[in-house]
């Protein structure tokens, strides 16, 4: 059965170790967003990339789910002595390494996917882990303050500085209009009997993804089944509810399942106390199963990721 | 009394050291060498500036003379297991931060000299620090195997690489011919009651900056006193006897002085077993010092600078 991922950063990269226990390795490729990446301090830092291949690769800093584990911070320390600017986005020495490697190989003209391919060949992650484009797009923020003034700033600087906590007015995909999908996206889309959702935001991460001119249609012609990053009403981890909001979409698992839509998605996995979702589903034609969602530990996310591919088998 | 020095690398910033101990700070500039600077993973390191910047700014690693104090190397450990190249240059973690800002500057467009000056606020070294050019020179050294085959390497990789054991047949200052002095080094040497030459190498430090258009002939106008970088017969530190050899200067004390010559050198301060030097060099109109020339330690330092001072006075 060939599977290939949409994925985000620190939800993605654990659903994946649970699929990694439920599928082999080799029918499992991974389309990582790439509209979080930033150039910070003249280097190009990939977040989503970086957190699947540490994730799966074995150097993740498994208690914040991202960063390298046995970090160091000597790097940031001297550049904020010097002042650098920004100071509000923190990067480990070791994560420093991949981030001037990477630079490097951009500036040699190396596209990012071989630069991926390049640098999995250190992390090992299993599966087949490509960017969605080669072309560089980066989600921006509208922020609108109470006097009706507006700001655009990058992602991160509202996410990680401003922790979403200034309503976005609008978020957008820099780049994404004349991008293309990254070599071997299409096909891994188009030769795959299920493409899956793992539980990671639906509008910066899955919804960047699907912004790449070619990748909507081609997903939408496949067999989909998505996991809610919503359980009660609330993301299970980071701020999805704040970008939401920005595009008009209730924080509900129903609401999330209804703006993918039938035409995308043909199955939903909710958390139990979601059960209820399915009866809103249900006219749309997409088919809902219920089942505990929280990627606590290995086996109850590979339970999971057996719950969505037994699902994709039913609906194939 | 206004002082200029053209400075190398360890050398110099341990003679200078012992000069902020003899004079004013204000009444100090340094024009330091580029042409050992290299690209590296992307990053632009600039050896010789940093060795000056970081000693006199109190971040050196007292016991190798360069690189940082408590420095960790993490970025290296991880380059190396991406199997990154080269493998034969030690960075820090601390000093790769250097590297980052100053790189993320060159490539916002701003001169080396504004860059050089903007890292010299964090370390406030006391004098004025200038880099010899704002134009990227390089030094490269053409070596000669037993067959004649001819390579060329980055003098870097002559120097850390191979410790200077292959013969060079040739060094050349690349770039050096279409580039200018940065801002204010023309300015520095016109209005110095005395050029410093401190004991650093003569041909790859204070041959290269002498070989950047304009700078020789407004050193030439000007009282020059020199410290001899060779005692006995043999370079103080570093490999400067390989140096001398590929332009055919014997690694003597008098033999450096009668290669600058009369024209450039007015006085030369030497160490007590050469001092009969003096005679080889007095009918060169070279006027000849000679005291003991180990910087062991601050006081011992600061006595040759004064002593080259005073030899300054005297023939000005």
């Amino acid at each position: 059965m060939r599977i290939t991922v949409l994925a985000g950063g620190v939800g993605a990269a654990r659903f994946l170790r649970g699929l990694k226990a439920a599928a082999p390795d080799d029918e499992i490729t991974v389309i990582g967003n790439t509209g979080d990446d930033i150039t910070l301090y003249g280097l190009r830092v990939c977040p989503d990339l970086d957190t699947v291949m540490y994730t799966l690769g074995g150097g993740i800093n498994p208690d914040q789910g991202w960063g390298r584990a046995a970090e160091t911070f000597s790097v940031r320390e001297e550049l904020a002595a010097y002042g650098a600017t920004p100071d509000w986005f923190t990067l480990g020495d070791r994560d420093f390494a991949t981030h001037i490697l990477r630079s490097q190989l951009l500036a040699d003209g190396q596209p990012l996917s071989a630069i991926t391919e390049r640098l999995c060949r250190r992390w090992r992650p299993g599966v087949r882990l490509l960017p969605m484009s080669d072309d560089p797009i980066e989600t921006h923020v509208v922020l609108e303050d109470h006097l009706n003034e507006r700001t655009v700033v990058h992602f991160q600087e509202w996410w990680v500085r401003h922790q979403a906590k200034t309503p976005a007015a609008q978020i957008i995909a820099v780049g994404a209009d004349s991008a293309s999908p990254a070599p071997g996206v299409l096909d891994a889309i188009a030769t795959a009997d299920v493409v899956l959702f793992p539980p990671s935001n639906p509008v910066v991460s899955i919804g960047t993804i699907l912004s790449v001119p070619g990748i909507r249609d081609a997903v939408a012609a496949k067999t989909v089944v998505g996991v809610s990053p919503i359980i009660g009403g609330a993301p299970v981890r980071g701020m999805a509810d704040a970008c939401l909001t920005a595009i008009g979409v209730p924080t509900t698992a129903a609401a999330v399942a209804a703006h993918y839509g039938p035409d995308l998605l043909n199955g939903w996995l909710v958390d139990d106390q979601d059960k209820s979702s399915a009866e809103d589903l249900a006219p749309l034609g997409i088919e809902v199963r219920a089942m505990p969602l929280l990627m606590r530990d290995l086996p109850a996310t590979g339970a999971m990721a057996r719950a969505a591919l037994d699902l994709a088998q039913e609906l194939a």
